[in-house]
């Protein structure tokens, strides 16, 4: 995709120092941050500032920041959740045990602002260490209000889309912002970029609840149904809650929040309602909104054509309307 | 005390907004900060400041970050270490569940860092937050090591010291040196004072391991000989098990590690061998060591030693030689 500033982002996150003593501080946050991933966030701050420059080098720190922020929720979040696994690895909480796992995490996120405060210029500084900062405090918010929905039978659609907005869509709308800003972009273009990444982020997160219940079981990487089987309130859930006639609200009551042996059958008897109502073209057709949504901030951003190539096309791959 | 510079911090903390929805993520940080405490971190912030200036109203939102990163990591320690309460009333944890204590912590950091660059003049920013956000990762550092310490058995009185100086003493520091910089000290005096803090919080920890056997338990607040009964290695014990000879050795053995019905026979017969060792004047050898040394660095400070007066007398204050 982008072969050069992927292998750029890549040397750069090998050579980070997150610090030594006591090991068992330390090693798990080199742990997770060498389990991988699409590095998505950086390569965006750095997409984003190839729009304005192509003087790249100045920016490849502070888009780490965006990494080892996110790779911090992840931890946390794991923790919180339970979960076992990190891509394919045992969590941090499994691996070492929950107090590595908070204390870890505390120090990723203070190494975070580090990489923004030692390589972003003075100037600058105020603006994007504050705009950090929002977005930080909005995805415990979205976090937050995850772990709330859980027990909460009363959501909306829009309580949901928001979110979704909060835990996912805003920080990389933040990477796109954070790359336009250093490169010296107008007000106005590093906010059209910011909506356009949250934009995507929400298109993505939605298609994300789509392949969960329609995904490809050979290259969804989860368990297809999972959703459905622990009862997740999604977009797609939310919506058939609010569009269900009498008998499919009464099979989904019987089937949903409660511990059952059989769970394909619960998978198809929801997904059965689920086209009953069809779910699948509406989650697609507002999945396709925010898609065009985006199109056209990226559209509005003053910059030449040829240089939004490689956003417009990390866009569609996000999407997998291209591979 | 200082009654004016105490009550401008409780109101201006009174003022802090931290932010609002979901209440279930503000409300635990609100709590906490409700809970009181003395204040100690900004006034020393405010009486670093005083050395050198008259206006410290620009101090104090600065001064304030440390009062919230401190309360920052008593949130997350109380949960690692599993505190049923926090002055006398329920600890985040308790009171709400763990998964609200790491995330309502995680952003009162991002709020401690807000605290900070919002109100630091920019050419003082860089410093500031470097040297903020070297002390945070110590702290978290010297809370690691104390977690390490409790399943280590070859733990020496120089690891001790340097834990206890990591995970206390560094931020009375950093306290000191963020008020002494802000108002525009030399580099040297504001080493100085920050050597002063670490000093004194050295010397504080100690006495408050010292009081923990010894004290008054009218006066005391805890139970005096906890440390004792759950085994904690302080500077008493580590001293007393370097100094023991084979009987004193086999009758710690006898009484350490495990579990007794009997606590008062276990603080009684551990005092008894501390009595035989000297563990109380040696213990109180060094924190007078500390003591003095922190005078000696705020000796140095170049500035009136009438402004050096309440600063003196705080520390005396805290070492209960004048009340």
């Amino acid at each position: 995709m982008q072969p050069d500033l992927s292998s750029l982002l890549t040397t750069a996150l090998r050579q980070l120092d997150y610090g030594q003593q006591p090991a068992t501080l330390y090693d798990p946050i080199r742990y997770i941050m060498s389990l991988g991933g699409k590095r998505l966030r950086p390569l965006l701050t750095l997409l984003g500032g190839q729009l304005f420059t192509d003087d790249l080098a100045p920016l490849v720190k502070p888009a780490l920041a965006t990494e080892v922020f996110h790779n911090f929720t992840l931890l946390h979040d794991d923790l919180m959740d339970q979960a076992p696994l990190r891509r394919g690895q045992p969590t941090v909480h499994e691996k070492w045990n929950p107090n590595v796992a908070i204390l870890s995490g505390d120090v990723m996120l203070v190494r975070a602002y580090e990489l923004l405060f030692e390589n972003v210029p003075l100037p600058l500084l105020p603006q994007v260490l504050r705009r950090f900062s929002q977005t930080a405090a909005e995805v415990c918010e979205g976090q937050q209000w995850d772990m709330n929905f859980e027990t909460d039978t009363s959501i909306t659609i829009a309580q949901y889309l928001d979110m979704i907005r909060l835990k996912t869509a805003v920080l990389l709308g933040f990477a796109l912002e954070l790359g336009a800003v250093l490169a010296g972009a107008a007000a106005e273009d590093a906010e059209h970029l910011r909506q356009f990444g949250t934009d995507i982020g929400l298109a993505f997160q939605l298609r994300d609840d789509l392949l969960d219940v329609y995904g490809d079981a050979a290259t969804f990487g989860k368990r297809v149904g999972g959703d459905i089987i622990s009862d997740k309130k999604t977009f797609l859930l939310l919506t058939a809650q609010a569009q269900a006639n009498g008998a499919q609200q009464a099979t989904l009551a019987r089937y949903l929040g409660q511990p059952l042996a059989d769970t394909d059958a619960k998978v198809r008897t929801v997904r059965g309602i689920y086209d009953e109502l069809g779910i699948r073209p509406q989650t697609e057709a507002l999945i396709n909104d925010y898609f065009q949504a985006a199109l056209q901030h990226l559209e509005r951003v003053a910059a030449p054509a040829a240089r939004k190539q490689p956003l417009h096309h990390l866009a569609l791959q996000l999407m997998d309307r291209e591979s």
